[in-house]
């Protein structure tokens, strides 16, 4: 144990900074354990929306690394977490990502929990059994309107307060209780999570791989190189900069607060936001740039709204249309595999086949994931060779790499020092 | 190794009384190797029985572990035990679950062994070589009236031959020498070999989820709180009690020892058997209760014989009716996963599609093999959860399952100590 | 560390002469870590052939254990090896077995790498970075007269100047560079790759598993027992050594070096090699003995040239014949899998259909792979099973097996003395 703590305090103090992670951080099974605890299990992870639950007894599963948390949705339209183990022999209570339920029964032997919680019967367990001691164990749950983040600790990050006091205005307006999710698709990536969030975190390697996602995104507002570019890159450059500026104080005069804020690695619970002008006819993550649901979010009656962009610390990133939502968490699953849960959310009074067309509505990032996805397990593969070194971030368009990496230091840092 | 040792010691000492185990004696790959090492190359394994090897140069495999175990008949109708590992150069001498040979040739190099086991011929090895010690390496195999048990260790459990002068009477009337495997399934179940047998051991998870065990079988004589029991229940119950009694006194009377003997923790090779009445027209673990077979067993001609039940620490359970036997061998394969092989005999003079009909015979045990499948797994994956902790065993429906893990934890204790 | 170096130590240092080896050696992950740092990564490995990068721009790559080496021939015909990681993010540059570029451009940021491994563009790396620090990491490389092998370490074994000096003559007059890849077979046996190896250095398990192999090739020729032969199989085996002898003496004189070198054990770049004569037609290793290819290799006018075989310690077997040559690397995936791969040559004028046909080339060796591979199943099974032991070798058949282990154990030895 000490020798396994002195391995990784090493890794985590020898870090060289504007650099990638030394490959132990990407393929040891030791480290992928102390991810787990120090990340996973006490940080703010991001699982799902409020619309997963929509009615009273309904039931999400959701897993981080070997925990199995139920999120559900009471007769009262409250939403709670619990741990999803019998408290009798320890049977999985429901093994489907989905269900519908009265109570929550254990197959095994019938013990029955409210949907609060409570142990309301246990057959055949004697007078001496004291069935209050006997509830399911809860979990941590908040929903930042609308959308739910869990912290698996007893003591879970106090920031999450400010964070949500501060996108809350942002995130409001695109009413995320009133969407359902029109589609969800599941992708393992075969590369450890840190890939994963690292490829989401830049924009670098768009142009060569992201042909659909180009279309609406302008690659410029992620970093460049001034320096590098020909005289008609600067005044594109130059053009989109103006247009954010403009956008920007046309977005906040209708009440749509667009301004970034940026604080990934400066606290426990790492954030960063953007409203970013999109190309073409600029009104969504389409391939025509055009609205994918005729029924738009919200009250919004005006289509060119950009996107506003939400990114936290360690496992999520959101893109708020003006039509609709995509929404992503990162789960790893060991090592060298991470799940990427993507949902795209629609109006819930949209019509599929009427008011939007599925294949429309998912076709960008459906074909970003699977780039990214490729991206992450070619990295993976390199991490595993003895020949791999730790290469350098551009300092133009790799710095919220950077950021994401040093705030996972500084998190396991402080893991480490405890 | 010490650190292992006092690990699994801490573990080992810690266990609470009348609740399940902790996490990792259902989840570590350190806890299993030290099952196997304790537990199973130590005990008295049930492997199969005499049918499996009906004739000479018959030759059954069975895996423990590691181990790959060849039982064979030789000419002279004694069944013997050898590792199924070449002494040359460590090939395994039979890959197939069964087989006929006249020797034991190696596919490598021809080494031929005679089938008590004597190197008979090793070609181009020179005249230094000395091939009487390099027979097969022999293993410790009893016959407890046609049932298999075999011992990996060199000084086998002595009190074997208790076990076997109490259960000879039991069993002998059955006569397993004389029937045939009508059927077998090789069934792996998703979790650890102790929730495997923790399942065997109680039947308060019938009710819910053996619809088709439960038509022969009565729920009632595995225990109940009397305290929960409607006036109903209580006269089914005190029904069910009175038919015990009646019918122990006509079987025994018949020559067929019925009562209950039960030591299952209270020595190394732990057993319990008891003749128990059926539901219904009392003859046969089938849908219709009746017999599956027209030929009985043995020297039978009443079919209303209960069912003679037999279970052995740590492996195995079998059910021995007027009709046919059903009989059950669990085998760790890993931490996570086990096999379950089960046998149906019938009279070995029987014939398929005339006498017994395999579909009828097979019908409640293979839907029940196949839900305690799915109830393992769910422990098991609730097991693995971090928010899993030990739970209380039922003082009324689960006193087997907690005298099997009684039996295990001081079986440990006594490993741990040599 | 110190505790896995002990261990190691007491395994290598208690290695019982003219024994197979203690299981460990074949199934422990720790022992086959150790394997590729100490031998892999340290020795001389056979990966390729010229022909299989004919072209400029033609890449290989070759994954030898966790590594991926790039083999790139350059707009010179120059033929180099790199590392398959890209220094930016570590992304492996090339995916595909084999490929042809005009640079080495990484998909994930478009940095690009000249054919001599310069990097020659990164964009948006900012002023201060300096390129000429991050170009590919070479790997050394060379051609034994067409044969590739290649060293991971920084300073390779010295003697493969002398190996190449002596196997020269033997090999030129087959000019490998002159042909090309008719076929080529990836199989993956289920075993150690010492199992692998120690299967091929010996033919005394080929009369009972080889019936296609042992058509062309005489099983005389690689030992037997003299004291255990009837008078029919002496006569034999005399006539086939007075073949031995004229034919040497033949080939020699037409300027074939024909005669055993054999220093299998006796050197860091462990090899033998000896030209064999072949039964029946004697022309090739084919099921009736001829000429699987009407054009000749290199200049050769008579077709009875015998076969040509050539070992190299730790990981490559070749035949050289007349009209073809056949030529395996086994490449370690795990502890208890091997990748052996297998490419048939033939001239490269040959006209597949017209001047060869593959099922004829490839039936031989593909069937002797497919029966190798069982076996070193078998071998793995059987070294799993805790009642293995170490088994004698044949001092009159096992001899190469035993130079074989001799060498692994004192090149194991060095590495743990280091």
């Amino acid at each position: 144990m000490l020798d396994k703590q002195s391995a990784l305090e090493a890794l985590v103090h020898g870090r060289k900074p504007g650099h990638s992670l030394d490959a132990p951080f990407y393929t040891s099974a030791e480290v992928f354990d102390a991810d787990m605890e120090a990340i996973f299990y006490r940080h703010w992870i991001y699982v799902g929306v409020e619309p997963d639950v929509p009615e009273p007894g309904d039931v999400m599963t959701v897993n981080i690394g070997k925990a199995s948390v139920l999120i559900i949705r009471d007769d009262d339209m409250e939403i709670r977490a619990f741990h999803n183990v019998c408290r009798h022999r320890g049977a999985r209570l429901i093994d489907e990502e989905k269900a519908t339920v009265g109570n929550l029964v254990c197959r095994y032997h019938s013990w029955t929990y409210a949907l609060d919680g409570r142990l309301v019967h246990a057959p055949h367990m004697g007078a001496e059994f004291d069935a209050s001691c006997k509830g399911l164990k809860s979990v941590h749950l908040r929903s930042l309107e609308g959308l739910l983040f869990i912290c698996l600790t007893e003591e879970p990050p106090e920031d999450f307060d400010y964070v949500a006091a501060r996108m809350a205005p942002y995130i409001a307006p695109h009413k995320v209780r009133e969407t359902k999710i029109a589609y969800q698709s599941d992708l393992i990536e075969m590369g450890n999570w840190k890939l994963t969030i690292e490829n989401n975190r830049e924009c670098y390697h768009c142009e060569a791989n992201h042909p659909e996602l180009t279309v609406p995104l302008f690659a410029y507002g992620f970093g460049f190189s001034p320096e590098e570019m020909d005289p008609l890159d600067l005044e594109n450059a130059q053009r989109y900069e103006a247009l954010r500026k403009t956008s920007h104080a046309e977005w906040e005069n209708m009440g749509l607060p667009s301004h970034e804020i940026e604080e990934l690695d400066s606290r426990v619970t790492g954030f960063r936001t953007e409203r970013l002008p999109l190309d073409g006819n600029g009104e969504s993550h389409t391939m025509d740039t055009r609205a994918a649901c005729r029924i738009p979010l919200g009250a919004f009656s005006n289509a060119k709204l950009g996107g506003l962009s939400f990114w936290t610390q360690p496992n999520s990133w959101h893109h708020f249309l003006g039509d609709h939502i995509v929404t992503f968490s990162a789960l790893p699953l060991d090592e060298g595999r991470t799940l990427v849960r993507t949902k795209w959310l629609v109006n819930k009074d949209a019509v599929e086949g009427v008011d939007y067309d599925i294949a429309n509505l998912i076709e960008v990032w459906t074909a970003t994931n699977a780039q990214d996805s490729a991206l992450v397990q070619m990295c993976q593969q390199g991490a595993m060779n003895p020949a791999y070194e730790p290469g350098p971030y551009s300092p133009n368009t790799e710095m919220l790499v950077e950021k994401f990496i040093r705030w996972y230091i500084s998190r396991m840092t402080e893991y480490l020092a405890k």
